[in-house]
């Protein structure tokens, strides 16, 4: 009957798959414009429901302008609703995720997660839930909780010396989204961006994703070449001075006051991205560039790297002149954070949890790193050398004459070896051919020698090389 | 000594005050490049503390190219660090916020929170988080959790009839975080979207603080005035079919029909963002647009109102020509959401407690209407007739022959009465200056009542009318 066929035990109502077939009729023009339904009383009979199924199924179609009621008049389908739907995609399947086994996986970006004291977080966030307020289950604010605000400006006094308003914090959703929301802010008018070249591909993409121009300062070991600064209609300059990313050089003092310098000349703004100062195994934290000119540097930090990449919790440090704009912009981006986390967060930093946890994942970290550059002694002798400062969650090897190329990257994937060549991160190409990333900070120790012995074969037989110096 | 005043109570060290002493005055220029500092001993005696402390300080400044060693020379500044800051902005005070206390709050969009069964919600994101596999704590992937994203789809079959592969549905942070991507995936090229008006104020805003075109099409009681619709360089049309926001209407079949038509025509897409259709009062749900062409419409959906706003999820269901720059765009805007939510979210629905819990709040929210409509017949008598549908958490009222202007609503909002003219919704003014929004489902009726009653004295005074109708 009009193409109706009942499902009873399904968790759709009666009514609901009677109005639904109608319906669908009526768009597929099966059933024609103007034609009569049956009254209830018939269509109950024929489909051995209730009269009123059915007539809480007509209700729902007169409700949408599907059918047409008038007293004494049968009921009628509607005039022009049929409709040639677009023609479907293809059926699909999902992109086939077994590829070859990770046998070394020397990813960067990934802190150790098995360290985390799980049970703890989840007591903080327990209690963090309990405590809060009926109101903070509503809308809180673009600026994120002040509580936590708070705390943020307090553990960058303890732990980088700096002094910071809280009003000057603004939480994000961790350091992508903070620089997604500072390319909205400050790239207009075609303005582009001053980037460190190499530099994190995934930040490169936040200003390429929107079309907004980027203009590539090379960098050495000791990062950002300040004399290749140009102004080039920029609205700002991208840098990461306490660990740059992924050469791992500190900027030094002079290289620093020289971009301030240029900055203040040209008007426009540092955006200073500190991903992983957290992590140094030689001295103290390097202060951020900055406490040397908080007017012109917008600071952005993250708890991705420190705590867990999930939590999703970030901010930056913003002078006043930019707080009304980038509230307008948060809010129509994505509103706020969810605050549970963000309590729990506060607490954390709060109890000094998050100090001791920095600490003790330091010393884990700083193990690792020996281990991996003892372990790459061994296997590659003097082959190579490694850049950067002793810091972060990865390492970046040079293997002069050699070429680290797509299809290097490709063969060493089909081995179960995950490495990023430094080219990958490389806006102008040609330049770093000859240096790999290692990530090591998730690895245990074990895995760390695995990985190293497993790479060093791959690349021996990749180059044929080796092969005079080891018979 | 060189300005050195040690504070041994504080938390930060006694290295890191000496440096950061010496840092500050090096930048400031007041000691300048070149100037020999006192060797480690010396100054260790003058500040008594140990050498140790004033060497590591030492290290710190050296590691960042403050001052230079060399072996056998003192100590001595480097060269081009002297830093003129920019001038600092005003020292400034918070926002007041002791304005008028609210005694009459009929703002829109606010679910009731106190009705929110926490302690459950709590119970499940506990069991949620002990589940959890370690791995979730890493990056998941910007579509969202899987488990998640396959209890939408049986969600949105149960409670809509929509059969929806869970490979399209993309979880966000919410439904201005799901426009906001929506608008930098689909225009390009300096195309625009098509928006109805009046609209929520919010949702264009999204569009407009990226600079996008917006373009309105005339809304009546029954939705958007298809007969409007003009192709103006535009990628989409946004739409609220299933309860217009502000006005209120159901968008007919026969114009759903026409829309459809229209953009397959121009070959644009449509948005139909469905905020809040849970909350319909007479009947079941509307269908979703989306079920007429899911090649064409992008439907938009959020749990912030049926939930609880903090909450931040939401999801789109996008058409698989769509997938792959969705999935880039999330990734370079803010990675994904947190987990932890979004696993409880899935077990709130796959238990039916979602389900529940709508329910239990569709009655309630009928029960307020019927008390707010009821209370301004009392109140108003004939002088007004509401418009649309019987859905949503706020209705629009239409007052013949009055203006509610800016100056009424600051005036209102003096007296304590926070409520908005549809006019603030409105992109082209003038045409709906005799209508009010009220917001009452975060209201309980006896708020209701006093709310009405005050806004009933109010608008008495402001317009100095019904004197003659109640003498």
């Amino acid at each position: 009957m009009w193409g109706i066929e009942l499902l009873r035990q399904r968790e759709v109502s009666l009514k609901r798959q009677i109005y639904q077939t109608l319906r669908d009729q009526i768009i597929n023009g099966r059933i024609e414009a103007g034609e009569v339904l049956p009254s209830t009383r018939e269509l109950a009979k024929q489909l051995a429901v209730s009269r009123n199924t059915v007539c809480e199924a007509y209700e729902m179609l007169l409700a949408e302008g599907f059918i047409l009621c008038r007293q004494g008049s049968p009921t009628r389908v509607a005039e022009g609703l049929y409709i040639d739907r677009s023609p479907g995609a293809e059926a699909y399947e999902e992109p086939s995720r077994h590829a070859q086994p990770i046998l070394a996986d020397f990813r960067t970006g990934q802190p150790d997660l098995r360290h985390f004291p799980r049970f703890q977080w989840y007591q903080i966030l327990r209690k963090a839930y309990e405590e809060m307020p009926l109101s903070q289950l509503g809308y809180t604010g673009p600026e994120g909780l002040l509580h936590l605000r708070e705390e943020i400006a307090a553990w960058l006094f303890r732990n980088k010396g700096l002094v910071i308003n809280s009003q000057n914090i603004f939480v994000t959703a961790g350091s992508t989204h903070g620089l997604h929301l500072i390319s909205d802010l400050l790239c207009r008018d075609g303005k582009g961006i001053l980037m460190e070249d190499p530099c994190h591909m995934g930040m490169l993409q936040v200003f390429r994703s929107k079309g907004y121009p980027v203009y590539p300062i090379p960098v050495d070991a000791q990062g950002l070449q300040v004399e290749y600064l140009e102004e080039k209609s920029a609205c700002a300059v991208y840098v990461t001075p306490s660990h740059q990313f992924p050469l791992g050089g500190i900027l030094p003092a002079n290289r620093r006051a020289a971009l301030i310098r240029f900055a203040k000349e040209k008007g426009i703004y540092i955006v200073e991205d500190d991903y992983d100062s957290e992590f140094r195994y030689c001295g103290e934290p390097v202060a951020p560039l900055y406490s040397m000119d908080p007017q012109r540097v917008i600071y952005v930090g993250t708890f991705s790297k420190v705590l867990f990449p999930a939590l999703r919790i970030g901010y930056v440090v913003l002078p006043r002149q930019l707080h009304a704009r980038w509230r307008y912009l948060r809010t129509h981006t994505d509103v706020q954070n969810p605050p549970f986390e963000q309590a729990a967060l506060a607490e954390y930093l709060r109890s000094r949890k998050l100090d001791r946890y920095i600490q003790k994942m330091r010393r884990l970290y700083g193990e690792r790193r020996q281990v991996l550059l003892q372990s790459l002694e061994e296997k590659f002798g003097k082959e190579w050398h490694s850049w950067g400062d002793a810091a972060g969650l990865h390492i970046a090897l040079e293997f002069p004459g050699m070429c680290f190329d797509k299809q290097f990257v490709n063969s060493s994937k089909r081995s179960g070896i995950r490495i990023t060549p430094v080219e990958y991160h490389s806006i102008c190409k040609g330049k770093h051919q000859d240096k790999l990333l290692l990530g090591y900070g998730h690895l245990e120790p074990e895995e760390i020698l695995k990985g190293v012995s497993l790479m060093y074969e791959f690349i021996k037989d990749y180059f044929d090389i080796f092969h005079t110096q080891i018979k």
